[in-house]
């Protein structure tokens, strides 16, 4: 076996944000309202009156208040079309005053609110339940610095993420995560979802590389903790609220944060696997072989890679194989890396850990090869109804949810598929139904929760809590860690406007 | 100009363990208590009684509870012997079972409680001010578990730094964070203290490192969020509330941290420079040509080597020079790794950015080049008096306050040295005077604060707040952040009785 030149192939990957307008399904298959298919009492707000939407329009201007329904649509519905709201009022502050005079006026008129970035969130946590104020960031999109020499980025919380990758990569910088909807979400989004993503074992998660954050307490009061330096050990490390909390305890309005510098060298191998426990023995030697430039180490099953291909017409550019592997290497010295990844991957070959491979350097090869991958979550929307469980688990157990599950659908399940992350113990499991059906669903729920949780996993590994999974929490945390949390929502947003309906168990 | 072979150095450091016991100073010059040095005033906490020393004594054991003065000397006064209180009991829990129970106790009997690890803080926040019971980690030092494939070690507060270190290179891992009291700082004071240290460039900082953490609230009910996954969204990320809190929030008594492979090949290069542009240009060049591979570069004024020098009888390998850097790198393969630094100093050599260097790949070699750079601390306390300020500048004002200082105080001053972290913005100064002077400290203090915080420094990049900096906190945080900061405390520990007097503005 040899390793294999590889096609350019031609993408057809549907960017996240226009995925509602060219959306498979058409209109008239919209989902149900949430309040009705996961059965929610509203919570004793106050309705929106026509005063309040004047005092948006004085303070923001009229077209930073979208009141039209068609207008609204896409805000009230998540990007998987599982979750539906019926906000009335959609508003684009520009700036950090802007959202710190509406969260004073919502807390004093005990109106909920609802923060939006992207729009990409896999949860619920990112549409309203019933009729929220949707606070979009999408008009705080500006970079406020740069500091090359010390590769710390400033800039406002409605930043594409691409965008800002795109802007770093001209100064020889690159953002420390990445993430398959990075043409559509926001980096407030990212800090305050705490998005895990794709090169986490390399650059670490947002708790350490974010340097600073600036957010807006529901009561309108900025804290600003826009730090820019390193080390800073002056009291509580207070962004650390803001980073996973969705929402629910502050909009983050600014970021600061510490930007690795951009890879001269980057390759990208591609192999198939017969079996997972060879994934696994691959792991720890690409740990041990490529050290310090492995920047991915990402896998795939069969089932996984198949909706890539069917779906989005990608090509498979080594063949069949149970188990897929896609390793990336970024360093500073090309033939070093090459040297390296070479005689790893012919170890690995000659000792049969990998049945077949391919290798690019080139970034317009290697775009293809990360499209197999990355389309893997969007591509199964295709074939149904998809429930998609993100779940850490001990590495050794890593796979085992996936052939149970299997099992105990059979044919219920248009597709199951796993892949995700095993750097960080991160798989994503999803499974594609004809349609919605809460007897399939109670064959999994909360069997798969109870499976994590006993295998002492996470049952929400980067996607996090949202609406959907305030229920499940439990499986995760403790009560005395539940309590703590309560009572920091109620430190901080005590009349519960921020985000209602989403992390915190009822 | 060639690179010269560096002799192996005879290590003179006094073990931090062994300080008070060795110090220089004898013991009739004991520091001054500090409510009288710094005019503090006792909080209305009650005063120990018999009946609450039987109570821990049956709790513990009677070994457990220290009452005796002799013995309760070290632990009242900090390692810089600046700081000194008068706590009448020791206690030494072995459990999370103990320390939830102590606290208990003392927040139903209003007992104040000074958390104590390794006590080699610099900003006296490990020793009490008044009579508050001193709670030392240093009997919970067990190692729980470490799984080899993930690198996540799970252990006790009381583990000494370097003890944990040490097993794991036995398992070809190492700790994410080392620094000159290695020896003697315990992992919960580590976490605490949100310890930055040596290698922060490359592996992080603790908010990124640590995975989970356990402690124990003001009213003994314990937050176990001790996960050991790399990725787990699951509700608000508590664990951070207790990292770099100083035993405020609540007591750390378990962690688990995520452990980087240890790297077959380190090198080692000390090198001399002209002046401190030259410093920042060699680190930029640095960053560039050696990339993923370098895991310290840190720099000393000519001052601060003569410490090390003049009081610990170091040698100086390469001669004298106004600046030195030492670099260190840390890699999978030795070839590559010597190839890209040899490369990188021969261009440095050949463009003058360094006027003389030598660098080393022996471990025992390596070793006394380090020594040069950790003894700075230690040995500048032999000078007299020393206040260390430990800020954080933007780079190129680093090195900026330590010629103003010089020329502020002249002959006031024994020695004025600047080294530090320049990967991490972080420069120590430390300011020698013959003996504690106030009118001396007042031609300092505010100024370098002030000076720090025009820049957007921090007052305090990585020592922390403890009892010495409370009133400069407010010049490098928000009245809206301090607000926040004290909401926590009162949420967390109502009664103050965990580390009062410390980080918090009065």
């Amino acid at each position: 076996m040899a390793l294999q030149a590889i096609k350019t192939f031609e993408i057809r990957l549907i960017p996240f944000k226009n995925f509602i307008k060219h959306s498979i399904r058409p209109l008239s298959s919209l989902p149900e309202f949430s309040k009705n298919k996961y059965n929610v009492k509203r919570k004793s707000f106050n309705l929106i009156e026509d005063a309040h939407v004047s005092f948006f329009q004085n303070l923001l201007g009229k077209e930073r208040v979208l009141t039209d329904e068609s207008e609204l649509l896409s805000y009230n519905i998540d990007w998987i079309k599982n979750c539906r709201g019926e906000s009335r009022v959609v508003l684009k502050p520009k700036c950090t005053e802007h959202v710190s005079a509406i969260l004073k006026f919502c807390n004093d008129n005990n109106l909920a609110v609802c923060p939006q970035g992207g729009n990409t969130g896999l949860v619920g946590g990112s549409v309203p339940v019933f009729d929220e104020i949707v606070l979009s960031t999408e008009g705080m999109n500006n970079i406020i610095s740069l500091d090359e020499i010390s590769g710390v980025l400033v800039c406002e919380a409605g930043c594409i993420l691409e965008n800002l990758d795109n802007h770093l990569r001209e100064h020889n910088l690159m953002m420390p995560l990445d993430l398959g909807a990075k043409g559509s979400c926001h980096i407030g989004g990212n800090i305050s979802t705490n998005a895990g993503g794709l090169r986490l074992l390399r650059y670490g998660n947002l708790h350490g590389s974010v340097l600073g954050v600036e957010a807006v307490k529901a009561d309108g009061e900025v804290i600003d903790c826009l730090g820019t330096l390193k080390k800073d050990n002056t009291g509580y490390h207070l962004k650390h609220l803001f980073i996973g909390s969705e929402g629910t305890l502050g909009i983050v309005t600014k970021v600061s944060i510490n930007c690795p510098t951009l890879s001269s060298s980057i390759n990208v191998a591609f192999l198939g696997v017969e079996n997972f426990d060879n994934v696994l023995k691959l792991y720890q030697l690409a740990k041990s072989s490529l050290g310090e430039i492995m920047s991915a180490f990402e896998m795939a099953d069969a089932a996984s890679l198949e909706t890539t291909i069917e779906h989005l017409k990608l090509q498979n550019p080594i063949g069949d194989y149970p188990f897929y592997v896609l390793i990336e290497t970024s360093g500073s010295n090309e033939s070093h890396d090459s040297e390296k990844l070479t005689e790893f991957l012919e170890k690995t070959m000659s000792s049969n850990l990998v049945l077949n491979g391919t290798y690019q350097t080139e970034p317009s090869r290697i775009k293809p090869i990360w499209a197999l991958r990355e389309g893997i979550p969007q591509a199964i929307l295709y074939d149904g109804y998809v429930l998609k469980y993100d779940i850490s688990l001990p590495l050794k157990d890593y796979y085992s949810i996936v052939p149970i599950m299997r099992e105990k659908l059979g044919s219920d399940a248009v597709r199951i598929c796993g892949y995700g992350h095993i750097g960080d113990g991160n798989i994503h499991v999803n499974i594609a139904i004809k349609e919605f059906s809460q007897e399939i669903i109670k064959k999994i729920e909360p069997y798969i929760y109870e499976y994590t949780s006993n295998l002492k996993g996470s049952v929400s590994a980067e996607h996090g809590i949202g609406f959907r999974k305030p229920n499940y929490i439990h499986y995760s945390k403790s009560n005395a860690c539940l309590g703590l949390m309560k009572s920091l929502k109620n430190l901080m947003d005590p009349k519960g406007i921020l985000n209602p309906y989403k992390v915190l168990p009822s």
